[in-house]
């Protein structure tokens, strides 16, 4: 591996005998295995201890390992980079071709810069985010153009988007190990194909990063952006690892399908339907131009439905900031009680379960010594037991990963999604303070009459789309979790019924009494 | 509680995040819950921490507790007492009626004090035991006289006891509370009810006392006769554990009864079928009379078969005693690994289920609260989940009372049986050590070269007495263990398949999609 440096973010403090290790914020640790799963990782401080700490609470030192690499250049050609050492790097592989380079201007290196130092700290841990200024917005005039209106219904639920006859969805499957700069640098490149074309394109981890930023910047004052699943500097080609980066890129992918807006905007059909490499640039270059950015998303939005009242516009937001408050809270308090689960899944209970199999065995085998006559049969059925037990304790240990796994990873997604809305919220929150403060603006001369009106105007559009999100959140929420909750039910009943069968094996070799 | 005083026989520490109190030798501890199950109880060291500690690991401060009684029997007339404050009386009750009090001679109370300091350091760790001297009976000439000899025959297994036709068996039963001395003591009577008359007989707790001494002092050399459960200062009147005694007393009675030469011995008959008061009187005289203690109970036993010769002897004593170590090793494995096993049931897996139970219940509230239409079956399934969940808890932590207690009280059992073997090996060792320096004692004109061969057939009856206990002993082991190995598994596949189907029926509650 060729670096596992990371700082700790936060401070942990380890239960004892549950292998965890304390770390303090701004510790530097050596990160010994990636693959722990449940959300954890195998860590050892500078004193040489080792233990279990969340991944959320660590960082990967980004300065360390370019240092790193850049040192490993110059000496070794076979180095694991990818999103790392390349930010400004534009070269692309598609079916096997290297790309030439693309120098992009400072401009674009720089946010991109800035963009990363935020991302870690802030769209994980939202809290200290300072929401834009959405007076801009307010405080304008024109009419969504035709084209780009992105219309908001009234539906049985409520405002609504308008949402697409036929659903996109997309298959990201078959991750390759691509390399270039002769060979030098390798990468994984993932192949997605919408269901819209039927036709596979080609992308690697930095070009959904792309894609990510360029949603956010759209899109982020809306719409909840979910964040790509974490980068990574080491085991980026091990199988586990490249398997779960792609389950968790499909999942974002399928996510951001969903989405009647996200999905039918130019870009994210660019990302899924691009014919070439020329298509590929002008479109990249058109979207990074496109100077729709925060609160000007609002603009083209357009709710064909009556104007709200600002009072009425508050009561909404009071609601949703409470529900996703309550909810961040409540996939927080899941999540924690999941993570313990999978540990003792994976620790204490496969060694107890192992244990418990060890020790029917060696009875077995003391059993056997005594020399007595028609042992056999209790001594056969103890061992058959005992090594039942063992199967038992790899069922225990690897049932996690076959259920709650997956509850997880909805949860995980939740988290994310729900990280976003403290944003969007404080839009909303800030967008209804200037509204109230509307009179004394008008008075003081800053802004005429009509201006408050229009402002009223513009509140309840944003109001509109707010709730339209919400209806979406709320829809797909419910989908999602009775989804998850189903499979996760029918995964734990399997497993049950497969111990309890197993156990009946055993009981079979008895005598009858 | 009147009292609770214990003091640590044994350093213990705790394993952290076990709810365990670390002990050290000779510290004392306040008990304050013997109830906890599982062999721990819950205690406090002077510092006032608590935790749980091992029950094997403390001993109640006798003199504490005596000093403690008698303080207050002049001011109090409530007093836990039964067998802790009259090691001399004698009253009985029977029936409801109180005997009259009979003080007994000096030396009874000496032998009983005697017996009892060593009883508990020495029953349940005879490691440091000292085997009694075969040498009075090796040299001893007279042949068993007809009535009360002890027959050995060789049975399809080797050497056997002579067993009745009809098994003896009894049951404990109908545990009533009675008092003495106008009111001021009280004490639990059990009646116990045997096979062969159906005729129910009452005893208390030191009856059995006084029963388990008279069989150790007759048959302690040649048979294992376990210990019985533990006395116990305080809660003895608490259902729980008069329920336990009871359920152990049974046990007791039952291994004694299975046993053909304890079970046809005048004083386990006289316990068990008394007719009255003077019967019961005059009988226990007689067994404390009685003379045949120690080493001489060979001298009963008359194998009907050929003498083995010395070297015989050993081969067999070999293999039964490194038989009876390896068993004493993988009965405590078993039972160490069973004591964690419930101590996790009832602990963090029952608090893990009632949190993942929690956790999902508060999601449904949460998502009650979001406003949006079509949300009930989701969080009404929730709802049902979550209190699935929490029944789960409840079910994983009652399941050890309902069968790891079995496979553990017929483990604690086999421990005691086994703390027994040391003993009758040692007296085995002893009289095979005496029987190879007979040339030498022959030589010195010690002994007669007749005393010589007279040595080695005793040997031999030793040697068989030995083998027809240890096929006893064998054929109880996998009689016992195959009955509750398959009762274990019978209990947990119910176990394993209940929780699958209450997991079937929160299943139920979702949206097939």
């Amino acid at each position: 591996m060729s670096n596992k440096l990371a700082q700790a973010l936060y401070d942990f403090t380890a239960v004892s005998g549950n292998n965890e290790l304390s770390i303090q914020e701004g510790e530097t640790l050596t990160v010994i295995n990636w693959n722990v799963g449940g959300g954890w990782v195998e860590a050892q401080n500078s004193k040489g201890q080792t233990g279990l700490v969340p991944e959320d609470y660590i960082q990967v030192r980004k300065n360390i390992v370019i240092i790193h690499i850049l040192s490993k250049i110059h000496i070794n050609c076979s180095i694991d980079d990818d999103e790392w050492d390349d930010e400004s790097d534009d070269g692309r592989s598609m079916g096997g071709n290297s790309w030439s380079q693309t120098e992009e201007g400072g401009g674009r290196i720089q946010r991109s810069a800035a963009h990363h130092s935020v991302k870690i700290s802030l769209n994980k841990f939202p809290v200290f985010s300072k929401a834009p200024n959405p007076e801009v917005y307010l405080l304008s005039k024109h009419l969504p153009k035709q084209t780009d209106r992105l219309p908001i219904y009234m539906g049985e639920v409520g405002p609504v988007w308008l949402y697409p006859q036929s659903q996109l969805d997309c298959v990201v499957a078959d991750p390759k190990k691509g390399s270039k700069m002769y060979g030098l640098k390798s990468y994984i490149e993932y192949q997605i194909t919408p269901n819209s074309t039927n036709r596979p394109v080609n992308h690697r981890y930095k070009h959904f990063d792309w894609l990510y930023e360029r949603l956010t910047e759209k899109f982020g004052c809306a719409l909840p952006i979910p964040s790509l699943p974490d980068k990574q500097v080491t085991g980026r080609f091990e199988d586990e690892f490249i398997k779960m980066r792609m389950e968790r890129l499909q999942a974002w992918m399928s996510r951001m399908c969903r989405h009647p807006v996200v999905s039918n905007s130019d870009v994210f059909q660019l990302f899924l339907t691009y014919k070439d490499e020329k298509d590929w640039k002008e479109g990249k270059r058109k979207a990074e131009k496109d100077e729709t950015a925060g609160v000007m998303i609002f603009s083209y939005m357009d709710p064909e439905v009556p104007d709200l009242e600002p009072t009425e516009v508050e009561q909404r937001y009071e609601t949703y900031s409470r529900f996703t408050r309550s909810m961040d809270d409540g996939v927080k308090d899941l999540h924690s009680v999941s993570h313990l689960h999978w540990k003792r899944c994976t620790g204490p209970l496969q060694k107890e379960y192992r244990h418990i199999g060890k020790a029917l065995q060696n009875l077995s085998s003391v059993f056997n010594t005594s020399g007595y006559q028609g042992e056999a049969t209790l001594t056969e059925a103890l061992m058959t037991t005992g090594k039942i037990y063992e199967e038992i304790a790899e069922i225990v240990a690897g049932q996690p990963k076959k259920d709650l796994h997956y509850l997880m990873e909805t949860n995980n997604e939740y988290k994310g999604l729900l990280g976003c809305f403290p944003d969007i919220i404080g839009v909303q929150k800030a967008a209804i303070e200037k509204v109230k403060d509307a009179d004394r603006l008008v008075a003081m001369n800053k802004i005429a009459p009509q201006d408050k009106h229009n402002m009223a105007k513009n509140l309840s559009t944003m109001s509109y789309a707010f709730q339209a999100e919400m209806n979406h959140f709320h829809s797909n929420r419910i989908y999602d979790y009775n989804r998850v909750m189903q499979f996760y039910l029918q995964e734990q009943v399997k497993f049950y019924e497969t111990i309890a069968e197993k156990l009946k094996q055993a009981l079979s070799q008895y005598t009858n009494l």
